[in-house]
């Protein structure tokens, strides 16, 4: 797919408030810089694994072959999720938010199940103390990586961007 | 409070992807626009309920406080959840990701539990079709307000922008 045919478009026009809210017309927002947020979800544990932004030809793509598709700012480019590790994201149930400008995939993940590149399970595996507690150190929610980085994906560079 | 003190900062510095990545300094990456993105997930259900982003101040105010703030872009100020509906959210739990630029929070919606301006428990009340279905329409997760928007927030205007 080159994606959607300018008569059959994948995506409608955003035209009222009505329609964008209360519609079934899928009509995405996308920012300035062409993306939309999307949080991903373990369809089994409910977890949030990661949050990450789509652009359109990545949103079209998902919704194409079912697999998760994101774009990465760091290598400016699509990127077809575990097309390195192996660790795919099957679309169980892909749902879109009231305004339109935010996705939200639940998905099965192959292999060990992780889907952070620091090798845990969630990209969320510390919790912020709140309250009473605040300033208190962040504290880990996961201890044991399911992979090891390095030998995943070698030497190729790190996406956190300081 | 008024922000965090200069010489006690909340939000560490962010100086190395080690750092960032494995230690225990909250060290959060604000866009350029200087937000965060935040997903809220219900408590008790795992369901996500909305993406918001934050600022400095919403999220040193939703640690100090252990209510949910966000940072309203349709009224360019920090947004106390449920200030006008009463639907406060209380957080349970806080956990922020590998590289410090996503937070998840899981709350404790007050009333009737809902979180979405339309009414609706969840801001992702419609399926997007994928696959062989692709193209069809959305199909609604969700027909029974909550609340009643009219009755709640009167004229205000709609935060939706087209």
């Amino acid at each position: 797919m080159s994606g959607p045919a300018a008569s059959d478009p994948l995506f409608g026009k955003r035209v009222t408030v009505e329609q964008v809210e209360e519609g079934h017309d899928l009509a995405p927002k996308f920012d300035a810089a062409g993306f939309i947020p999307c949080v991903t979800t373990d369809f089994h544990s409910g977890e949030v694994l990661m949050v990450a932004v789509m652009n359109r030809e990545a949103l079209a793509k998902t919704i194409e072959t079912g697999e998760a598709h994101y774009f990465s700012r760091t290598r400016q480019a699509v990127w077809h999720k575990g097309a390195t590790s192996g660790l795919t994201q099957t679309v169980v149930r892909m749902r879109i938010d009231d305004d339109q400008d935010a996705l939200w995939l639940e998905v099965a993940v192959a292999g060990s199940g992780a889907s952070c590149h620091v090798g845990y399970r969630s990209c969320f595996y510390r919790e912020v103390p709140f309250g009473s507690a605040a300033g208190r150190p962040l504290r880990f929610t996961e201890t044991e990586r399911r992979f090891d980085p390095v030998a995943v994906y070698g030497d190729a560079p790190n996406p956190t961007i300081l």
